[in-house]
């Protein structure tokens, strides 16, 4: 009996030649050497050394050891890679020469696929909003009045985004409940996740220029699953009024597999109707469907504890691409804007501890391991898959644990 | 009578061989080579040239065409070379051949000097934050209870950091008075300033590891002037609760001139006394004085409107080195992390118009130049100069006064 081909994927595999997302590798034998990839079925097909036997027109962009140049050089470029990508895993003509370029998965190791420029965090589930809104502002309207005129967002740390599979240490800080006399500092005791979908920018834009809702597919290369970790305590005391920072700043974990955008076409559907009018940057009535049918898992130490549904997001990506760019702000390859948490309006189809606990709790403790996954709808009944995010907690640092730098020795406290 | 030579500087002058700032140059005759050179008087001396034509073992940092490598070297190369300039100006058996390697400022261009990797700001001037907070929140308490416990600070987009020199488009985007039923959109109506001093992080730190005080010398490579562009109008209506946004996204000018942290030596000075007690982390009570007495002067249109004085500022940089990194993030070279705006306790010395004009404005008319300067104590009576933040306003977009996306005409309103 002949060995089967790995070309050859099981009924179903979320990564057949619909999807066929970019990724970042090195092997065991050359660890230095980080090569681009695409992840097909259980195997990343090495586009390094396609590139280097058969002629492309595009090999300096496929041998570089990050994404950014291919990502960089506009949609024709990722339509015409894209072809032959699907050519070399389904032409029967190259199915020789493809097995020998497969790798299993296991045996490489994955890294953060691009270099991040900016990392914008948006705001989009109302369910999320709104549950937060009761839970940190308990006297006050859920949603602030400006929520449904404009898709809310911030800068994070983009120095800290990590791959999947990256350690999370919990992070240190000052916290400070209402009835505290004054903050005291250690380990978050409200460490959470954020399940997330994040757009990765491939084309930039000028200074100046807006960029509108329609050009969407000219400067989006892909899409990853992204965990925004969160430490609620650290957060609900330093967020006002500037926003989130350490709370959110630690880590933020995506992906190593970045969808390419064309591959969510069957996707596309319609958001929610909108309550208010919307100014005309941000009118999507008559474009086509913004939002995506992307169903996400989340996992907590091998259970499933919810199903957010990213097709109820009140906003959707390519609204926030025209407000983050409308005040004449750039985009350059790399940029990174996520979605914020998505939530659905059932309680299981919630996307952060804070809100599937009411705010009460528990929130992770040292050891669990999170993972996010997700699906969509490909063509013929496919489902296209996004790479899963995994993070496992581990103990705050050593030096953090009592508040002190690790400089001053004189206000150690003493050893617990 | 001989020529002067460019090296004997006129007494006083501000970019002396207690000073000499990095930047990145051009010129004329070769508009793509950028070029590393140090300020000296009114002159650039050729770094580039100068490690290609006298034997460096730093030659490969000073011929880059950013200050980055530079900057990732880490404090003793940054000393060495700061020393090798120094010689350089002031050695009578250097003189002929550094005079040739001196171009006249006017006949270069001046580039952005290193690549941003974080941009982070700060809100570190308590006159400031309580005159923003009684403008803002009149209805609350000026100072949020958090103020002075940390040192509140956000990321900003580091993508749109841009050199003195370039001209500021009138960003556009949504504002609503509380008075007002919906958002309108069209350009800013309250272009602000905002004089701050930036902090430019070399040497890298690792995820998960605290940066403490006083490992702030061997972190931060130098400092320079930042103008921190706000669109008030747009900022009101967006930053509850995530914080600024678009407010702030559109522009951040910098100083051309990146001074060696250790030409501040003698501007050193002790911060504000505090009133609350500070966690140990950020405790600086028997450290070396974190204030630095840089005096910002603020020209609009040639006209002097403040002189806010940085030795006023609450929190130090190195309180917001630690701050930054305590729950674990780490540093990268470029990041740029700014005090927040400067403002002392007169009335002519407030950093922003916000608050000079106690909210009513008028703001910034298009055509209107804004000039940040700065210089602080050097040794024997010397000035120390940071490179100026000019800036002139440039009229809104013609494609975002009347809101609509370039790509939807049938949004556009009747011409105006």
């Amino acid at each position: 009996m002949p060995e089967q081909s790995p070309l050859d994927l099981p009924e179903g595999d979320p990564f057949g030649p619909h999807n066929l997302p970019y990724g970042v590798f090195s092997t065991r034998e050359q660890p230095g050497h980080r090569r681009i990839g695409v992840r097909y079925g259980a195997h990343v097909l090495d586009l390094h050394a396609l590139a280097t036997t058969s002629p492309s027109p595009h090999a300096a962009l496929l041998t570089a050891p990050t994404l950014n140049p291919l990502m960089a050089a506009g949609r024709s470029v990722w339509q015409a890679v894209r072809e032959a990508v699907r050519a070399a895993v389904t032409d029967p003509a190259h199915r020789a020469t493809t097995e020998d370029l497969l790798i299993p998965l296991d045996e490489v190791t994955l890294h953060l696929p691009f270099e991040v420029a900016d990392y914008v965090d948006f705001y989009a589930s109302e369910h999320h909003a709104t549950n937060v809104g009761r839970i940190f502002r308990p006297d006050g309207a859920a949603l602030t009045p400006n929520w449904k005129h404009l898709p809310i967002g911030y800068h994070g740390r983009s120095g800290t985004v990590v791959v999947t599979g990256t350690p999370v240490v919990r992070p240190s800080g000052q916290r400070k409940a209402p009835s505290d006399p004054a903050p005291v500092f250690g380990p978050s005791v409200r460490l959470d996740i954020e399940a997330e979908v994040g757009f990765v920018v491939g084309t930039p834009s000028a200074l100046h220029e807006p960029v509108g809702q329609d050009a969407f597919r000219d400067h989006v290369f892909g899409v990853c699953l992204v965990n925004d970790w969160s430490a609620r305590d650290l957060q609900a005391w330093e967020y006002v009024p500037l926003g989130p920072f350490l709370g959110k700043s630690f880590a933020t974990s995506v992906s190593a597999w970045i969808t390419p955008l064309d591959a969510l076409d069957h996707a596309r559907t319609a958001p929610p109707s909108r309550d208010v009018p919307l100014l005309p940057y941000l009118d999507d009535a008559r474009r086509e469907p913004g939002g995506f049918d992307i169903r996400i898992q989340v996992d907590i130490n091998g259970e499933t504890i919810s199903r957010p549904p990213f097709s109820a997001m009140y906003w959707t990506a390519a609204q926030q691409l025209a407000h983050m760019t409308v005040n004449g702000a750039s985009l350059r390859t790399g940029d990174l804007f996520a979605s914020g948490t998505v939530s659905g309006p059932e309680p299981d189809q919630l996307g952060c501890l804070l809100e599937l606990t009411k705010g009460g709790g528990p929130y992770l403790q040292d050891g669990d391991e999170v993972v996010l996954t997700a699906w969509c709808p490909g063509p013929d009944g496919a489902r296209i898959g996004l790479g899963e995010v995994r993070g496992r907690v581990a103990p705050a640092h050593a030096e953090s644990t009592g508040g002190p730098a690790a400089d001053d020795p004189a206000a150690v406290p003493p050893a617990s």
